[in-house]
């Protein structure tokens, strides 16, 4: 993991949404350990492609949440910093995207 | 998980590899936890979204090699097959890459 | 195109970058051409993928760029704006994001 | 772009789907003109960023539909040549697939 500009703050505030991220992230864990199990089975290739298309989708959705959120708390922090520390902010989350865009 | 060309059979000879297969599957489960871990820690938004593009990439690999051996095997068995049922492999085949490129 | 908060505007500001995205344009105008010709001109498929590619990654460069010019501003004017109007420019920009690493 | 293993060669047969093609190709020469004029013309970012995604997803749409012939000559000609040969086209194949994955 980098560093990054806030990593030693515990409470970031999205607790309203933590139990929706934990169940999706519950399912991935089960989606992660099935196919383990296909690759251990021998299981038909094409059918294991699609289950971990399916990781990815699931994934996706619990990372766009989660970057949903941190620009909407990142907004109201930068404006609350100003300056050169709102513009690093803004270039961390930028950076965090374009981490997404191309994985 | 949709229906498949071979979704009955069993082995599907990737036997050679599956060590290395099965060692990155138990680094991309733990990568999962970790990640649940994270959220259930409220910890820095964008440490997570780095762990999640990590994984992403990590399942990638899984998937880029076993589309290759998949592509390897699918070869001789659309050429063993040839007219109709190897246009389905290769459509087969196709659709599953489709699904990677846009996942 | 689908409607936005803002698309009735003109001058949104990024002008200081506004040569190098058009310079980056001209040429990726200049690789979709190229793509026509080698298509037109039945070459090898592995290689007009290879130019595929290189577009979509030459393309995705001036998206996150317009995207980092887009949220630096958008913290500004989502400050300046608070409550709900402020969330709507995030969602909005969050939308963007969601196509881009979708597409 | 890369050396490959029949860049050399003119015409691969894809001629039926052609026009298919270069329709799409003319459509997606225009999405970057219009791309370069909105960045021109200052449009609203959003926009802007919708419109790329537009020409990403029919460019992927044409990299796919290549990628399929390829695969369905790939067979033929690799069945044909047999052994090494046969396991550098699949390959090379592998290889675009994967840039298309990361692209």
């Amino acid at each position: 993991m980098s560093p990054s500009l806030d990593s030693s703050a515990q409470n970031h505030g999205y607790i309203t949404e933590k139990d929706d991220y934990l169940k999706r992230m519950g399912r991935i864990e089960g989606q992660a350990r099935g196919i383990t199990k296909m690759i251990d089975d021998e299981k038909y290739c094409i059918d294991i492609l699609t289950q971990i298309s399916a990781l990815t989708n699931a994934l996706e959705v619990v990372a766009l949440g989660l970057l949903n959120d941190h620009l909407t708390n990142c907004v109201v922090d930068a404006a609350r910093l100003g300056g050169p520390d709102a513009n690093a902010k803004i270039k961390e989350a930028s950076d965090a995207i374009a981490r997404l865009v191309r994985s």
